[in-house]
């Protein structure tokens, strides 16, 4: 594979686009890239949005112990997950990514076309609605640092803030609780992850999968909980206690996370986190990059399918697992 | 000063943005920072959508050969300056700016604020319509990396593209030209620029501030553009003989720079270029970063406020400068 051997430092601004831009997919806006900026379409006459980063070493490392090499794929498709889910997390849908890629010269040419694929594909499994790569910037650093902007439509509605919930609301999730941060224990544990699509273990890794490539809650989701009456919603990116301490920090109320649920959700995960020596509990409640839907509604509600109960809302403040201190928080970007 | 001592490794993620959001000045969108995303206003049911990043070492150095020290101020305010000149560029009036910094935990709690005040000022001079920063990412990396991504409101106006210039149509440009180059030329230069500010050298001090907090032209000027029937238009950040290619190939046009115009620009920078060893008119026709806006207008246009001639477009292709090959071509982030 001669092309292995080619750096984006071989390449100028222009031919190294050139290699991505084919690869992105269809364009959905109104004025697509290419110009200095981008023109998309927003019905309602209001924009959501927000930007989000990856950063090498901080948020992922390209070898890890496990003998598993991040490959671009996996860091473009994870770009548009953890930027789509703070879209859905309003009640809105994605309608566009801008992306900035800061890139050694070193990197592989193949890795950055890997990357787009991997933005192309992730786009089509989690905001296949009509959500595009409208625009972009490429610069040169001493790390990789992928950002992404993106855009979403209430269509509509009112967003789905973090302050609307009441004492008395059930608490409740849709999507994956702990699989991400059973993940990053496999890509730390010292099992040979080299070739995971190869291994026997599919377990582990399925587990090493959702931290490399999350799925999100189904699309419809994040409508669904605002049609159902959520007075709260946000994504779990940083674990559900955290997240959860967000909802009851904003609302001015406390909440109570079900020990008895939970505990089962992390006893499913018991056999493989016995294998990295780890406790599956802390997974669940302190892992993050799931990206699941964590949503408050009032006591009276249907919950949309798929959200399960974890746990009330109450008046008070902070957050307890089955009355008590939990025994982990979450993820911090700059504590220790 | 003992907060100099504090850096961004001993603050969690929270405690540091409590101190930057308090700077950056009154919140104008419909929902701000705070929830999983905003939402701005987009009342011509369009937005305009950008993003543009600043890398230490690539797009700035924290210590310049003359002894300048980039401020945080100075990276704050430049990514103002960049992005909303992609806004401007398209006839559109900025309305909002998310912003990711990635950050070295080394990195002074004092750099951090003052950059945040970089934004704030930076959008109160050069975006002071209705923007403001309405949300934000923080992470850790090894370098300083600043991205922004920026919405504009069309204000019901169509874009002006790149791609519209016709044969026969005048040239002609708005803002400073060559200045910031010649800012980085004096950075990277012996002349002693520790303290630019109490300088007795006012002429190299003001190149340097030209790179450092560039200008943009007046608020008006894009729309004005438009409305005096600009085919095309873009801002200069690379250069104007790569930039003014930019049109000349999205409109299938040829473009020829007026060269006795351009000298005697040149000849304004020729005593400070001359005190650093330098061509001015490299600077003029190579020097990225002035953010000045390059428009082609039809023949009988009334030339809006500010604009210069200083070029036309003809039946052809390519970019020639009096007839002749451009002596310098420009700034490309890749190429060598």
């Amino acid at each position: 594979m001669p092309s292995n051997a080619l750096t984006v430092d071989q390449l100028d601004e222009k031919a190294l686009l050139a290699r991505i831009f084919p690869r992105l997919g269809p364009d959905t806006a109104l004025l697509g890239p290419g110009d200095d900026a981008a023109v998309i379409a927003a019905p309602d006459g209001r924009s959501v949005i927000s930007i989000d980063t990856l950063v090498q070493d901080a948020d992922f490392r390209l070898a890890w112990p496990s003998g598993y090499r991040t490959t671009g794929f996996d860091v473009g498709w994870k770009c548009v997950a953890q930027n789509v889910s703070d879209i859905r997390a309003m009640g809105a849908v994605p309608t566009s990514l801008v992306v900035s890629l800061t890139l050694p010269g070193s990197t592989a040419v193949d890795w950055v076309e890997d990357l787009a694929d991997g933005l192309a594909a992730g786009i089509s499994a989690l905001a296949p609605e009509r959500c595009s790569v409208v625009g972009g910037d490429l610069g040169r650093g001493s790390q990789i640092v992928v950002t992404a902007a993106v855009t979403g439509d209430l269509e509509g509605r009112a967003p789905v803030l973090r302050s609307g919930a009441r004492p008395g609301d059930v608490l409740a999730h849709i999507g994956a609780l702990g699989l991400a941060a059973g993940g990053l224990a496999v890509l730390e544990s010292s099992v040979d992850m080299t070739h995971p699509g190869g291994t026997d273990d599919q377990e582990l890794a399925g587990l090493l999968m959702a931290q490399c490539r999350p799925r999100l809650p189904p699309v419809g989701s994040g409508p669904a909980a605002a049609a159902a009456g959520a007075t709260a919603m946000l994504d779990v990116s940083d674990g559900l206690v955290r997240d959860a301490g967000r909802i009851a920090r904003a609302s001015g109320v406390g909440i109570d996370l079900d020990a008895g649920i939970l505990r089962t959700m992390a006893a499913s995960l018991a056999p493989a986190a016995a294998r990295l020596g780890a406790d599956p509990l802390a997974w669940i409640l302190g892992g993050g990059e799931d990206h699941g839907l964590l949503a408050a509604f009032p006591p009276d509600a249907a919950l949309p399918e798929g959200f399960v109960q974890i746990g009330t809302v109450h008046d008070g403040e902070g957050v307890t697992f089955g009355g008590q201190a939990p025994p982990v928080t979450g993820w911090d970007h700059f504590a220790g």
